[in-house]
């Protein structure tokens, strides 16, 4: 089996590398060897003229903001220019199954052993085994090798639900925000937990956009990453921002959620200053917008994700154009995002499957 | 400051370790180094006349179940016989804030470079630091030496809440029901996880008592383990039952439980068999029992322990009799339980610290 998994890679031709950038991909040399097999969507953000070289012997197909507003038109919108939000747009022309979407600063990392980690190996592990939405299983993921469930662990609940999200992690630099950075600026992540576990239903986390895997066909129309960057009073929330719409569909559709394990290497730290600019209102903003996620209800009428994504816009405008008249533009671009999605993946939509792939 | 600490133990004059046996204490032998500056006491389990042999050197106090009937009358039936659960009359009879129970088949494990694990210095570091239970954090407990809260989380949960529970796993043997024990009689737990994270508001998990700390003064009257062993018709539900009822009451107050390190060598697994004859009812049982728990709401007036582990006597007896005639006096006990709590902690007691301690 090992061998076999060996020659032909997991999932070779049901999943996409989805990377945002704005330079030249010489990081992918050092992933050549686990991703060469896998079919890349580059997202070029800023000046749409300069050239991104990628190296010999990828596969892949790119996109830069003449591309996105010639296939959107004036649906590109809702599609963030000059900030790695714009990697949704990836999500939404990919016609496979499953997406990984990584940083162009993540490396390969090393595991206690020293042994280089296949990242993306581990992201489609995590996808492919069940979630524990409804009960902690306190010897983390049940379905790994050399674990199960404990005792006092309901049978009824061991068959899981199906895994939407796998968040991976960092070595190195953490996912600080700026003004932990400017405090911490020497900490660095060296401890290696060795757990993959899910995320309990009803709990909400801070998804990081930088090492992360997802079910395209469970979850993809809730996977967009806001407006943000250029001519937008924010930045820096747009993963956070596709993580708290996801956590809580995913909850409402019975999905699983799993952070842990892979870990990849995160090369350098940010600016500080820069981030603060961008963070700013978000850090106060979001004081209100966790409460208003964690007492959203969908109602049981909303059985795909783009109902209850649609949904979800209404109450943003609701109850959050209160916070800034941001938010009323946001849930405009919510609505965008879905119609741009549905036009881009019409019939055979991800709406459809999940109708099969989630029944109980 | 390290220095000071270890010539000092910590909070060596405020922590009680309680220990439910009926064979001599020879594993006292290899704790050794960290136990002994500690006061033990030790519940004999079975029967009275058989002499505990405890190791030289240790400060002890030992009840038997002439003591226990002595001690507290007509209110001993609340306390099991023939049944590790015995040890909760430890945790009534301490005068101590804290509390650290451990099996006596449990050792000392090693960490991944060869170390003695001082299980209970870390279940200490992990009661005198905050939980964090409104909101995950993807880096584990953020209270820890070399990390934070990531980005996204919000300020305003940073000071997170008082932890009331440390739940400690076990290398070796895992904690397995019966059916899994006998599916998986080899498998053995080789997984060092290097973390501690707070269970999440509103999730269950199945706590176990084999290797367990808490605060006495903010939750011990629901540390109630039940009835179980002779005369009863369940068994090895002990500290299911303990942490359903504990995780409730700790939502309720806003108080913390941490799962995760430290681990401690769990040598034996117990005869499956056997196991599985205590077991049967509990695992058809759990499957109402879990759901009765999830849905359980505590009205506000409910502001101490003992205040919300009547309110859920009620409950139980309300809603589970018809499971079993069992739920009736179990419900029943929990309130010959709290009595005799209240009789043996008076005045200075549990609830009126609990008030200022978490008070916010």
């Amino acid at each position: 089996m090992a061998g076999e998994r060996a020659a032909t890679p997991l999932l070779k031709d049901e999943l996409d590398i989805v990377i945002p950038t704005i330079r030249n991909l010489d990081f992918l040399e050092m992933w050549r060897p686990f991703f060469q097999p896998y079919h890349l969507i580059i997202v070029q953000d800023g000046d749409p003229s300069k050239t991104i070289k990628v190296p010999e012997g990828f596969d892949y197909e790119l996109y830069n903001r003449n591309d996105i507003n010639r296939i959107l038109g004036p649906k590109a919108s809702c599609i963030s220019f000059k900030d790695s939000a714009c990697r949704c747009f990836g999500y939404m022309v990919s016609k496979k199954k499953y997406i990984f979407t990584i940083d162009d600063d993540c490396f390969v990392a090393k595991d206690p052993s020293g042994k280089d980690i296949n990242a993306l190996e581990q992201h489609i592990k995590n996808l492919l085994s069940p979630s524990t939405p409804h009960f902690f299983n306190t010897l983390y993921d049940p379905y790994r090798e050399g674990t199960d469930f404990v005792r006092g662990y309901p049978f009824s609940l061991r068959e899981g639900e199906p895994t939407a999200v796998s968040h991976g992690l960092w070595l190195n630099i953490p996912d600080y925000d700026a003004p932990t950075q400017l405090v911490k600026p020497r900490e660095r992540n060296t401890r290696y937990v060795d757990a993959v576990l899910t995320i309990p239903k009803g709990t909400l986390f801070p998804m990081c956009g930088m090492n992360l895997a997802f079910n395209r066909d469970l979850i993809g129309p809730a996977m967009y990453f806001g407006l943000m960057g250029d001519g937008q009073p924010i930045g820096r929330y747009d993963d956070m921002w596709a993580g708290w719409c996801t956590k809580v569909i995913c909850d409402h559709l019975n999905l699983g959620i799993k952070t842990g394990l892979p870990y990849i290497w995160h090369s350098k730290a940010s600016n500080p200053f820069v981030n603060l600019k961008k963070e700013y209102k978000g850090i106060y903003w979001q004081e209100e917008i966790i409460p208003f996620f964690k007492s959203v209800t969908l109602p049981t009428e909303c059985k795909t994700v783009q109902d209850c994504y649609l949904e979800l816009s209404k109450q943003v405008k609701a109850k959050l154009s209160s916070v800034d008249p941001y938010f009323t533009k946001l849930a405009d671009a919510m609505v965008t995002w879905i119609e741009a999605w549905d036009e881009l993946n019409p019939s055979g939509d991800a709406s459809a499957k999940l109708a099969n792939g989630a029944a109980k």
